[in-house]
């Protein structure tokens, strides 16, 4: 199940950024498996990497690389995540480095690889090397919506966004996503390629990635389980000759917010089993750690997640949520909660408006928005989750079946 | 679904703390629903109650009443929650506890309320008043099995445990408990009544209680949702004429924990949809904190749940879930992990002595231990979990329908 619309849309191509795909026969005969991103010299890159301790070789190997100078090559295969592959899947992503430096004449720290898929199979390295030639060969412009398809695992659908600003001259950013789990079923999982034409210099660049990711892959939630795999990363190519200053800078955020809500919401919008798509805002919190504690723990509560799934107003565990986030000295009684527009409960009991019926109608819609109103601050936050539902279960219980 | 035998042990009564049931038809007609529990002039009294900031009316009271006196009845009610009901839950567990004190000729205070069942419905307190005077005078040393009926919600079976100690005098333990989700559908939750005939100080009392109840109930996990109602009593009666001292205590606080462990692990055998009783034991951490942050994200993870329910040895998803459990410089290479007995991972990998039917077979049981050795301290907990089923979403989403 997916929630929404499922279309691509229209991914504008961003010059200094190319992008070039194979079917190398590692995730099945035939699929689109394998891409090589290209990066124009002068370009500077950003990225923000998975906090799970066993995190999966490429991304030691991508961090050290990043690390140490300004990449050239971006590598992602789907089909097999190469982690808990120990000492060998350092080698294999190591492997893999130097032999796509050797066919584009670069260092091998100039690359950085990504896998995602399997979890703890060895790389069929003769498979990926074979790819590799033939990826950086169909090097495009053109090749996003290729290259959306190509790093899917168990994802029913394509993900990107794209827009332009700007009067006479125009800045572009592109961008292209996968995910539908924190972990796939034995995959793994979120990774985020997004490319701009804009001149950003690496300090500034990497600030702009953080503040984005901040408000978008950083607010979603389907099931609580980090992969060992998630990274996201920002090129900028400066090929549109406008420069981001401290000036442009909040501008160029929030359009680059845009672009990574976008991609953030597609993968809740295809979270394993969803039927819904649900926005948890909670406002009037003290400060930010306590509205993104009050808004997790509703989203990411089984109880809560079985109800939304039923269609079913079932206020009480979402008050329960709400009362275990951990607040020091809550006034359950300021705590007003909206399910959509109709205000469900408040006082610590059921709303004396409330009637079950609107509390039904407010439930049917795809998109619901669950609003926490906590009355003693200022600080507001947004989550965006799935429910549970029994394919949530089917997808991760049968997967090796 | 449920795990394991599900007979009631033989519960030996309690000299000073009698039971008295009714049918009150505040659940459903016919069916046992009301409890008061009588306490013995002399005897001593400590309780632990839910941390939920949206407690139940009832548990306020008697969080109240225990503070400010020693309690001479208990009474439960199944079928409301009395939960999410304002200022009229409040007056309304007041007023039950005034009608049972005119009844018995005790103070108010000198009565705990406790509530289970649907939350945000007002109790009909026409029920609940006329059936209090039928469970008091029913009032019997051997009323615990019967009380256990009463005092359930959705679980499918009663729960109690019960032993006694010493050679010429012997001490008696008993208790019984109620529970299989933190929260049931729309249903709150954990309760657990345990006297003893040993003479206990208040303070010891409590001590014990709380050392007993960390190591027990503290350590069970469904579905991460913490109840509204959540609450423990212990009662000494004090009858065996047998006093608990300094010198006499650790062995009364072991055999309370054999007695609180077997109630906690009856909550988890008749778990939401359970199929698997699963104990997570985490060992060679630095400290208890880090050993439970394991062990929990363990046991609270979906992708670990779903995969235990399908017999699948899915050591990718514990891995992944020992990543993210924040612990600080975790060497991945020196973690160790066992299915029963199956060493599965370790070296960042799969073992190299794994076999696929090893793992096959190690799952199939019904109850499942997961070992894992992090090897770098000297502490070690153990967490009860279910698996997460088909069952599990059935009963949460289609409770209302």
């Amino acid at each position: 199940m997916a929630t929404g619309k499922g279309q691509l849309p229209k991914l504008h191509p961003v010059t200094g950024f190319k992008l070039g795909i194979s079917s190398a026969g590692i995730k099945t005969a035939g699929r689109k498996d394998l891409v090589v991103m290209e990066i124009a010299e002068g370009s500077t890159v950003a990225g923000i990497f998975t906090q799970n301790a066993f995190c999966a070789a490429p991304v030691t190997i991508a961090k050290a690389h990043l690390a140490s100078t300004t990449p050239k090559y971006l590598m992602i295969n789907t089909g097999n995540a190469n982690a808990g592959t120990g000492e060998q899947g350092l080698r294999d992503a190591l492997h893999s480095c130097e032999a796509l430096a050797a066919i584009t004449a670069v260092k091998k720290d100039q690359i950085l690889p990504f896998s995602t898929g399997v979890i703890g199979e060895l790389m069929p390295m003769d498979r990926l090397l074979k790819g590799l030639p033939v990826a950086a060969a169909a090097l495009s412009h053109e090749g996003w919506a290729d290259a959306a398809e190509a790093i899917l695992t168990t994802d029913t659908r394509a993900k990107g966004a794209s827009l332009q600003y700007g009067k006479s001259r125009k800045i572009t950013i592109t961008g292209i996503t996968k995910g539908s789990g924190m972990i796939k079923p034995n995959m793994a999982t979120m990774l985020g390629y997004v490319a701009t034409d804009a001149a950003v210099d690496a300090e500034l660049l990497h600030r702009a990635l953080r503040l984005a990711n901040e408000k978008s892959f950083n607010r979603i939630t389907v099931d609580s389980d980090t992969s060992t795999n998630d990274a996201v990363i920002l090129v900028a190519t400066g090929t549109s000759g406008i420069i981001i200053n401290e000036e442009s800078f909040d501008q160029f955020v929030a359009k680059l917010k845009t672009v990574f809500i976008d991609l953030a919401q597609a993968i809740i919008r295809d979270g394993e089993g969803a039927s819904k798509f649900v926005s948890v805002v909670v406002e009037g919190a003290v400060d930010t750690d306590e509205a993104l504690a009050v808004a997790y723990t509703i989203a990411e509560s089984p109880l809560v997640k079985t109800a939304l799934g039923a269609s079913d107003p079932n206020w009480g565990r979402i008050l329960a949520a709400i009362g275990r986030a951990g607040l020091t000295h809550l006034d359950v009684n300021a705590v007003q909660l909206h399910l959509n527009s109709v205000l469900i409960a408040e006082n610590g009991a059921r709303a004396a408006s409330y009637t079950e019926r609107a509390g039904q109608a407010a439930m049917q819609p795809e998109d619901i928005e669950i609003r926490v109103s906590l009355n003693r601050g200022h600080a507001a936050e947004t989550v965006w989750t799935t429910d549970l539902t029994y394919d949530y279960v089917r997808i991760n219980a049968e997967y090796r079946t």
